[in-house]
This record gives structure tokens, C-alpha cells and sequence, in this order.
């Protein structure tokens, strides 16, 4: 620290190789003070106080290159306390990343590259959208056990798929429940490559943080079998530097860096208080901070950046290429190893995978598709539970090797259990994961793995668990993350155990959100028509509902394939099909079709439709939808073991929606079905009503 | 110990008084293994493992009286492994509960009193309905938050009001993030009434939990606060006793209490693997359990159950009238001292509080409804968000003190800030809870603070997070408990904070739940009316969704308590009314009386229905529905900023739903709004295509 120049300021950065350098990280302190300023909203005060340590990562620490972000190579960056999306999109502008100052100021603007929190896909350089808090903690977790895997199985030691994933969080990640799941697999998986920075400001909204928080977070993370580092001073670049050095390291363990740290520094008026969470500091305060850091007070967003200051920052440029081209020299080396050949060989038809660096985690599924191909639906007839034929699916996927994935300690009961030994800190090349009794974070690491990019992520557990996940799924469908959640168990035909492990909304409820698609299939048929779209058009994730029960196998149906994609189609008709469309899902298919065979008897042309997925048949075109439910058709019925508000829009006022409203109750699950109204006689009581109108 | 007789037997229970002891705890141990065998399902390890523990609480440690399950002067025993229902059972039938063996035997079947897991309402001695995982824990938490409140106001020291309150949990619930964040909130506030017993068998259902949770739990409960104490023979009765007595000592701290054991003790073929989770141990190996235990390997339920056993166990009644007895004194004397006279008064026209020990948590609310008549409405016109009315109500109702909450870190915000001081260690009498930023486990904790009966607990966060409650918000649901949650930043008007922020489908995925009410007023009128009813109906928990950005406050409208109380009105009709209804809620009624306005003048006759709640509109009198929403109606339209599906069945196949079905995006809120297509024009659009048809 020969070169140390910050003794010339009271309070201000110190450990900066020389007075430019400094220079830089006050410029990365003062931006987003004066942004937020001069728009009004926002939030600076940990972007403020975490700008020393983010230059340091972004110029010392993290491998990466701002001239192609999605080098497979990098380390990855993620941003838990995702309102100091001004401390990351500072840094991709100064270390070059395509980003200019003016994105900067229009940050929270409509359409601006942006956004109050980062997204996943509008700024290059950001690794997943967050926000919602505890989110970025988790998914972390899951990219560090992909990469973790990966480097066991392609290349330990060959330096090429050994990424280190750092996560910056502040207090209100580590209150999260999900957070503390996650970092407790982390802890038994020993995932070395994993280095969570907590900003240990004592400030939360409401106060201090000792209002509700003074439990001992050190002790916690060493509980959970992390190693605790201790940044003192989180203005010294030169301790930061050594502290973060010593995080990258490999120990067996994933490591915890607590930051000590005031938010709004160095603002003397509002730094260290709520208020420093979000708002303009006001512009006296905010020259302040700009005196304060040897900055003219009334410096513009340009003098800021000055030509000195990009001139320091944008050597990250420099040792971006640098590594990048370290690194894809010892990627040529690994391909020409045997592992290598090994690999390429496995995965020749898998375009994308490993081939040219590129990682594009566009997997193709064409191999994938060929094992499902030698898996046979049951018999017609048949009694076979949907979760028993999907269980086959996976089995057969895992001989391809592109899902990856685990259960929330339910494996045997929604038949996801496949061969080989799970993951653990001895065998991290494992063949599946135990995600522990932990669905939230279970969610949030597919999102994870799903980022990594190799593996098309899959977890299971009960339809009615699915609720603690619901943060983790909202986030996934904003990123468009293409996981597969199998959710067995999905309705009161559950039984003995009762409502809280009955069913009744969640399928309704998941169909809310935005571009998750929810698959309920009717049969083994079905599951593996569903199978062939899921695999092959990976727009966002999927939920597949399956019966614990035995379901009977329907007759074949030719084109079933195509059917299911388009997500509903005409299973059964009878003559012109024109009097009545009973419209079913799931286990209740079969009730539609036991209805609709009476009615054929006393003369009604019922039609049976079977629709999996109302997403899919959404999307369907128009003509298909209309020779599928004609608008021509007399009347209409839709029968589903669970909330049935949704339905009305397929059968219209006048028409009936059989459905269960209530919760359910501890008995036979037959038992229980019958008293909530599943039954062929409800279906055909409600088709006789609408036909009497 | 001298009396100690299990030396006859080589692995049995330990520490028995005298031989019928013993006895009577083999009974208990051995009644799940039996049931579960004979009926072929169920859950027996943990019930047989725990059993010993159970004994000795039902016998010598919890403060109840069999013969009154509801005396408000009990401690509470929550399991929140509620798998392990027969544990219960066996002992609230052993100790005199109005439990039946013949129910005990009945475990499981529709209509039993012992259900898969335990249930609220349908078991005497059942004091939360339990069984997805970490929500007894948490729901625990907000017992003992209440318990410590109320002592502290009421009657500290005099043994009157300090319940306390036991929780038996698994691995399961520990590994759930939601028991995490409760307890850590329970360090911090030090319930010192709260013990957490910890039944560590090193079992899951996939497996050893070191397969997925090899963390320290002991340091991890240290870090939070917590004292951590040992029962090291999960068999010994006099061990157990001395751990459980010092464990309800006040030391200012929850108490953890880790009990190693063997899960499906004492049977040696499946004891101590996952196979002894769930599921007949088969014939043989439960006669070697009772042979074992020193019963006679062929007995029956009846003979399990002998006399002298009853006779052992039946003690509880004696013993608990004998407390029950001590604390009517307790509390008489309670009643004739300063502290109980000042509350009588305080609380005189409040039925059932304190008044006669009964306890019946059916607060009466005129009280409060009195304060409500302080609040004014804002003035016709004023631009005033929900939220702020919402505060004005609050504020109000904390005078009356019938309400008890706070919110997860986003007092200001939510507008929920009431004066006063917040609950800490130091304060436990204080007026307001920080929860942390930890939704999950505070919705959790509302049910709690509703178990325990004195105060209608209410909470606020954002509605985007909403989602971390699910769990927690149906379980409540189910329970029908009447807490109060106050959601603020209602739709995409939120604004910059971007989609991660803003609700789309929350609103909807809300109303999917059974017996939840969803209200979301239109102006601060509807809001006043909607707190009429919440406080004169409570019939189960509330979500009120508000508003962050300003309404116009609609002009006066006669009997809008009653309106609002049926869920929807005609708040404006132009001429009959008969050509079209525009349904709206919240901020889009006013599109929807500007779009009406504007049809006016061309000679249309529309009717706006506010709609703030979609479930009392349900329960609504036919008539009444009727008269709002004729069925001669030419047209219908719907406009909500968020999920639109199940508005079809308000305006049917011919109709047209304006609503928000995709994610929204950062950006000023008044122009994200209009991007999604929430606009006066869109309204317009839809109402003149619906009456063109």
C-alpha cells in the first residue's frame, strides 16, 4: 500500500493502488447518490457503500469479460439485494460492458436498459433477475451445484468449468427463510465455489436491524458448515481485495464474507440510517458526498466519468480478454483430452453443449427425445397412476443425461427415484440431488441450475407443497427459465391425509402466473405427449400435475402428440359431438367420458375434451380451438378436482363448472372425492341441467 | 429412581415410578404400531419414538386440565409434526380427553375425530391444525408472542397469563425456511415461554438427513438466541422430566430442546430407518414391538389399554383440576387487583374478554366499531390511496386495542405505522411487532396470536409478496382463523420497482384459496365499510389489497356499508342501467365510471359495479346478485389490473375481461398502467365490441 493516497481525505476510500484508482471508486460512490437525486426515486445508499468492494470484484477478483458477457468461462455476479441495481449497472458501464452512462440516468425509466431491479435479459452482464429478497441467495446456490457438477464430471482440475459464483446480499436476503434453506444444502454439499457477501449494515427499513434481527449471522453460516470471513473496513480496497482472494480459494466449504458496512456512506447526514435505503439524499447532501470524495460538489453525471476514471476502469477489458483467452486455451487442451473426447463424443447431436464455448444453454433435445420414444404408455385400460409412467420418463432421461435435478425428500412417493447416487460433498458429480425437506429454495436452485445452463432442471414434490415455492416460480417464469416442477399428489383423492395435504386450489392458483405452464395430463398417453412439447419447445417452466392414484388408461388416439400440444383435443365423440362438450382435466377425464357414453345412450351428441393444458390451448390457433370447442356448440360442462372460477370462461355463463371449492377432509381418497362431487352422476346431472335451458 | 423397573427389559422405557408407569407409557408406545398396522396406513415411528417424551408431558409437565380443553389458562402443546397424529391422539385418549379408543382406532377414516393430521375443531386438546412442515413451528412462535404480551400487560407475576407453550418438531420442520425465520424472531424478542423439542432421529423419507441437512442445528438455534438443552436417552421418563422441567424456566430465552432418538423405537427390524416414516410395520415385527415393551405379542387395542394403565394415565384428570383450580384463585385474585380492575373497565362492552376465564376469543367488536365511526372518509374528489385510509384506520383501531400487528419491515410504506413502541425483549407489552422481513413466518405467526384468542392480529407487506405466505395464509384459511392482512402496491401502478414488484396474478391466486376474503376497495369509503364488516363478521382471515398510488375518492353513496358488506353495488347507473354493467375493482372503478360517462353521452345505459370482494358477491342473496347484475343485462364487462381468468364467470362467453395477463415492467406507473392496457379507452373499446355483438 506504498501507493495508498487516501489519507488526504478524512473519510473516504482507502487502499487504492493510486490517486486514479481512487478517483474511480468515488466516481462509482457518487453516481448512484447523484442519480437517484436527479430523478427523485431509487435506491443509493447500498449502492454507495458497496462500491469499493464492487470495484474490487469487478477489477480484481471476478473472471470475467465485459466484452462477452455470456462467456461460459465467468464467474458469475448475482445481485440478491436487488434495489442496488444502481452498484451493478455502474460497474458494467465502467468496466465496459454494453452499457452506456445515459442507460445509467434512465435507470427505472420506461423501457430503459435499466430497470429499478436487474432483469435477466434487458442488461448484458446481469445473471438473474432480482428483488424479490432471499431470491438471489438461492438461485445461487443453484448455480454453484451446477457448476459444482459439471467440474466434477467434464474437467476437475483443467481450470475450464471451475467458475466461483459470488452473491451480494444485505440483511433482508439473510431473514428470508429461503436463503437459510439453501445455505444449509450449501453447507452439506460443501459447494466450495460458492461465496456469499453479506452487507452487515445493521439498517433495514423500519429501523435497525436489531428491531427483529440480532441473532449471531456468523454463527448461524458456520452453523450450516460455511467458513466466515470478515471484511473490517469496507471502504480499504486493499482488504477487500485480500478477503475476497481468500473467499475464491477452495476449502470444502462455501464461505460467507460479512462486509461491516454503513449504507449511505459517506453521507454524514443520512448515511447509517433507514433513510439511506431509498430516495433522493437531497442536493445539499448529496454535494456532501461529493466534497467528501474529493469530488467538485456540483459535478454533473459526465464529470464524474471523467476520461482518468474510465481509463482505470476499463482495464477490466484488458484482463477480461486476457483470461478469456487463458481460458479458452485450456479449453482447446480439455477437448483434446480424453475426458474431453469422452464428452464430445456423448454429446455429438446435442448442439450447443460444450462445442464452441459458446454454452448458449440451448440444449438441443433431439436425444432427449429419442429416449422418450422407448418409453411405452400402458394399456389401454390399464390402472396406472400418472406419477408411476412420468417416474419411467425420467428414468429413461437420465440415460441421456440433459435433466438434472432432485426432490424435496419425497423421491419415492412421486416416483422420481432413478439410478446412481446422489450428489453429496464426496461425490458432487452425483446423479441427482436430496434438496431436503426445503421446497422454496428447491425452486429457486432449479432457477439456478437452469441459468448454469447444461442441465434442463427438474424437482419434485407434493401439488399442495407448491405453495412455498410460489416466489421461486414467479421469478422463474419472469426469467423464462425452462425447469420442470412434477407435482404429484393433485387432488382430495389423496385421501387419508387430509386437507392440508389435499389439493384444492393450487392448480388454479399456478395457472395465474404469467408464463408458467401447468400440465395435467389424463393418462400415461398424455404424460408422454407432454413430455415431447416440454422437451422440445423449452419456452419457460412447466408444472406436470399427476394423480397419486391409479388413472385408467384411454383408448389410443391418433396424432396425440400434436392433441396435447395444442393443449386440448376432442378424446371422445359421440355422433356430431354438437349437443354437449364436456370439458375435463386430469383424473376427471375419465368422469367426463363415463358421462358422456350415458348421454350417447339417451341420445345427446356429447363431446369429451380432454385439456391438459388450458396455457397450450390458449395459444392454439383460433380454428384449432373452434373445431375443438365449436362455437356452434349447444351447451358446455367443465369438470375439474379443484377451483373451478377459471373454467367459466370455457363454458360461459350458461354453462356448469363441476368443480371442488372447498377444502377437502381426512378419508379414503374415493370416499372423499365422491362427497366433494367428483362423480359421473355430478357431470351428468350438470350436462342434463345446461341442456335443459 | 430407586422405583426404577425397566432393568427387566433390555431396551424399554427407563425411569418409570413404578411398574405401572411403565406399563401405561409401552401402552402408548405401542397403540401407533398396532393402528397403523391394523389399518395399513399412517404414521407410526415418530408417534412410537416420542411417545416416552409425550407421557411425561401430558403427565408431569403441561399445565391442562382434560376435562376443559379450551381453559384459557393452559399451556399449549403444538405438534407441528403433524404426521405423527397418534402421538396426540394416544394421549389425548390416555389423559381423558373426549377421545374415544374406538376413535384412536378410527384414525384416518372420513369422519373420524382423528384425522391424517391434526385438525383445529375436530378434536378436543388439538390446538392448531398441523402437518405441512415448519408451520406448526412458526404458528408456535406466534402463540408465545402473544402469551408474553398479554403477561406483560395484564398480569406479569402473578401466574395468571404465562402459558407455556411446547411445540414438538421433526427434521422436516427444521429444515423448512419458514420455522427458521420464526425463530429467529423468537431470539430476538426472547420468548422465554416458548420450548421447541426437537425430535432429532437422523431420518428422512429419502434417506439419513445427512444426506441433505448435516448442519449443526444446536449452533444454528445458539445463533438466534435460543438456550439449548439435551434429552440424551429419548427413553428415560426421569430424564426427560428433569430437561422439560428446566426447560420451562424463565431465562429470558426460547429453549431448544434436542432429543436424540430412534425413529420407530423399540422395533428392531424398521426402527431407525425411513421405512419406519410411514406405512404397517407387518404383523410380526409389531408383535415383537409389544413383546418388547412387555405386552403379550397377540394383544389387542383393549388390551393395550388395560385399567391399571388408565388408571396410571387418568391421573392427568385429577391433576388438572387441581391447576385449574389454583389458577381460578389466581385469577380471582387477579380480578379484585388494580391491574385486573383497570382492565375490566377498560374492556367493559367487550364480551367475552378476560371476563370469565372462559376465554372465547369471540371479541366482540363494538368497541372497535366505535372508533371506526371517528374516522372520516376523504372528500368526494381527493386523490387518496387506499392505503393512506387504510392507516387512518389503524391508527383508530389501535385506541380501541382489540387489534395487535405490525408488518415486515414495511411499516411506512403499507401506511400500518401506529404510535407507540415496538415489542422487543426489553418491551414485551409493546404496542406493534416488528416481524422482520420474513412474510412467510409472519403470516405463520398471525395465526398464533389468533390461536391464542385475545387480539385480531394483522400484518402488511407488499402484495407481490404475498406469494411467501401461501402456506401460511391456507392453513389459516382452513383453521378459519380471523387475521387481517393488509397488502399494499396493488398492481403495476407500483411502478419503477419493476414487475418483481408489481402483482398481476396475486389478486387472483388469493381468491383461489377456500375461505379466504379478497377485498380490494375503490376508494377510502369502501375501506371504512369493508373494516365494518371485517370487524363485525369474522369469520376467517382477510387480504385487503390497497392501493399505493392516489384514487379519486367517488362520490357519496347511501348504504355503502351494506353494499360493501354484500361484496358489490351498482355505484353508478346511467338511465336503467340495462345496456351494459362495467365490473370493476379498486383503482380501475374509476376507468370504468369515465368509460360509462363517456357512453352515456352516446345514448348508452351503463351501469358501474364496484365489486371490492368477490366472495361475499358470491354469498350474496340470489336477489340481491340479481338486482346488482341482472340477468337481462345486454352486456357485460370486467376490468381488474391483474390475472382475468375468472372474471368469465361474472360476464360470460359473449363478454370481455380487461385485465393484466403478462408480467409488467419498470417504469413510471400511471405509464406502465396504460402500456398493459389499463385505460378508460380500453374500457371503452370493450364495451361498445361487446354491445355490437
Amino acid at each position: 500500500m506504498a501507493d495508498d493516497v487516501t489519507t488526504i481525505l478524512p473519510d473516504s476510500v482507502l487502499g487504492a493502488r493510486h490517486e486514479a484508482e481512487r478517483r474511480a471508486v468515488a466516481a462509482a460512490v457518487a453516481i448512484p447518490a447523484h442519480v437517484v437525486q436527479a430523478k427523485g426515486h431509487g435506491h443509493a445508499g447500498t449502492a454507495m457503500a458497496m462500491a469499493p468492494l464492487a470495484h474490487v470484484l469487478f477489477q480484481r477478483i471476478l473472471r470475467h469479460d465485459p466484452a462477452d458477457p455470456t462467456w461460459e468461462g465467468r464467474d458469475r455476479f448475482v445481485l440478491s439485494a436487488g434495489h442496488a441495481s444502481l452498484l451493478l449497472y455502474t460497474q458494467l458501464h465502467l468496466t465496459g460492458y454494453d452499457l452506456t452512462l445515459a442507460d445509467v440516468a434512465a435507470s427505472r425509466q420506461l423501457d430503459a436498459r435499466t430497470p429499478g431491479h436487474p432483469e435477466l435479459g434487458h442488461t448484458a452482464g446481469v445473471e438473474m433477475s432480482t428483488g424479490p429478497l432471499g431470491q438471489g441467495v438461492a438461485s445461487a446456490v443453484g448455480i454453484a451445484l451446477a457448476a459444482q457438477r459439471d467440474e466434477a464430471l467434464h474437467g476437475a482440475g483443467t481450470g475450464v468449468f471451475d467458475p466461483t459464483v459470488f452473491v451480494l446480499a444485505g440483511d433482508g436476503c439473510l431473514q428470508e427463510g429461503v436463503s437459510g434453506e439453501a445455505s444449509s444444502l450449501a453447507g452439506t454439499l460443501g459447494l466450495e465455489n460458492l461465496v456469499l457477501i453479506w452487507d452487515d449494515n445493521r439498517i433495514t427499513i423500519d429501523g435497525g436491524t436489531d428491531v427483529a434481527f440480532d441473532e449471531d449471522v456468523r454463527a448461524r453460516y458456520a452453523a450450516y458448515g460455511w467458513r466466515v470471513l470478515e471484511i473490517e473496513d469496507f471502504r480499504d480496497l486493499a482488504e477487500i481485495e485480500r478477503v475476497l482472494t481468500a473467499a475464491r480459494e477452495r476449502t470444502g466449504q462455501p464461505t460467507l464474507v460479512a462486509v461491516r458496512s454503513t449504507i449511505g456512506w459517506p453521507s454524514q447526514g443520512i448515511g447509517g440510517t433507514p433513510a439511506a435505503h431509498s430516495g433522493g439524499f437531497g442536493d445539499a447532501e448529496v454535494a456532501a458526498v461529493k466534497t467528501a470524495l474529493g469530488i467538485a460538489a456540483d459535478a454533473s453525471l459526465d464529470d464524474l466519468v471523467t476520461p482518468e476514471v474510465l481509463t482505470v476502469t476499463r482495464r477490466a477489458l484488458e484482463r477480461g480478454a486476457r483470461l478469456h483467452a487463458e481460458w479458452r486455451d485450456a479449453y482447446a487442451a480439455w477437448m483434446e483430452s480424453a475426458d474431453g473426447r469422452v464428452m464430445m463424443r456423448r454429446c455429438s447431436g446435442v448442439a450447443g453443449w460444450h462445442t464452441d464455448g459458446g454454452f448458449a444453454g440451448a440444449l438441443a433435445m433431439e436425444a432427449g427425445l429419442a429416449e422418450l420414444d422407448a418409453v411405452e404408455a400402458p394399456e389401454e385400460g390399464a390402472s396406472v397412476a400418472t406419477r408411476a409412467t412420468n417416474g419411467k420418463v425420467l428414468q429413461a432421461l437420465q440415460q441421456w443425461g440433459g435433466l438434472f435435478g432432485g426432490s424435496a425428500d419425497l423421491s419415492g412417493s412421486t416416483s422420481v427415484a432413478v439410478p446412481g447416487a446422489a450428489m453429496s460433498r464426496s461425490n458432487p458429480g452425483g446423479d441427482f440431488v436430496h434438496f431436503g425437506i426445503r421446497e422454496h429454495a428447491m425452486a429457486a436452485i432449479l432457477s439456478g441450475i437452469a441459468l448454469h445452463g447444461l442441465w434442463r432442471p427438474y424437482a419434485s414434490t407434493y401439488l399442495a407443497f407448491s405453495d412455498y415455492q410460489r416466489p421461486a416460480l414467479r421469478l422463474q417464469a419472469l426469467m423464462g427459465l425452462p425447469a420442470i416442477h412434477v407435482y404429484t399428489h393433485d387432488s382430495v383423492a389423496v385421501g387419508e391425509d387430509g386437507p392440508t395435504h389435499q389439493p384444492v386450489e393450487q392448480v388454479a392458483a399456478l395457472r395465474t402466473i404469467p408464463g408458467l405452464d401447468v400440465v395435467r395430463p389424463a393418462d400415461g398417453a398424455e404424460v408422454l405427449a407432454a413430455w415431447r412439447r416440454i422437451l422440445s419447445a423449452p419456452s419457460g417452466p412447466t408444472a406436470l400435475v399427476l394423480s397419486r392414484q391409479g388413472l385408467p388408461t384411454l383408448a389410443a388416439r391418433s396424432g396425440l402428440d400434436e392433441s396435447v400440444a395444442h393443449g386440448g383435443y376432442v378424446a371422445r365423440q359421440h355422433g356430431s359431438g354438437a349437443d354437449v362438450a364436456l370439458i375435463a382435466t386430469g383424473s376427471e377425464v375419465q368422469l367426463a367420458l363415463a358421462a358422456a357414453r350415458v348421454l350417447a345412450d339417451e341420445g345427446v351428441e356429447a363431446r369429451v375434451v380432454s385439456m391438459p393444458c388450458v396455457e397450450w390451448f390458449s395459444e392454439a390457433p383460433v380454428e384449432y380451438r373452434d373445431a375443438v370447442l365449436p362455437p356452434t356448440l349447444r351447451a358446455r360442462v367443465a369438470v375439474e378436482a379443484g377451483r373451478g372460477d377459471a373454467w367459466w370462461r370455457w363454458v360461459g355463463i350458461d354453462g356448469r363448472v363441476v368443480s371442488i371449492d372447498e377444502f377437502g377432509e381426512s378419508g379414503a381418497g374415493d370416499q372423499v372425492m365422491a362427497r366433494r362431487g367428483m362423480t359421473t352422476d355430478a357431470v351428468l346431472a350438470a350436462a342434463r341441467e345446461v341442456l335443459a335451458r
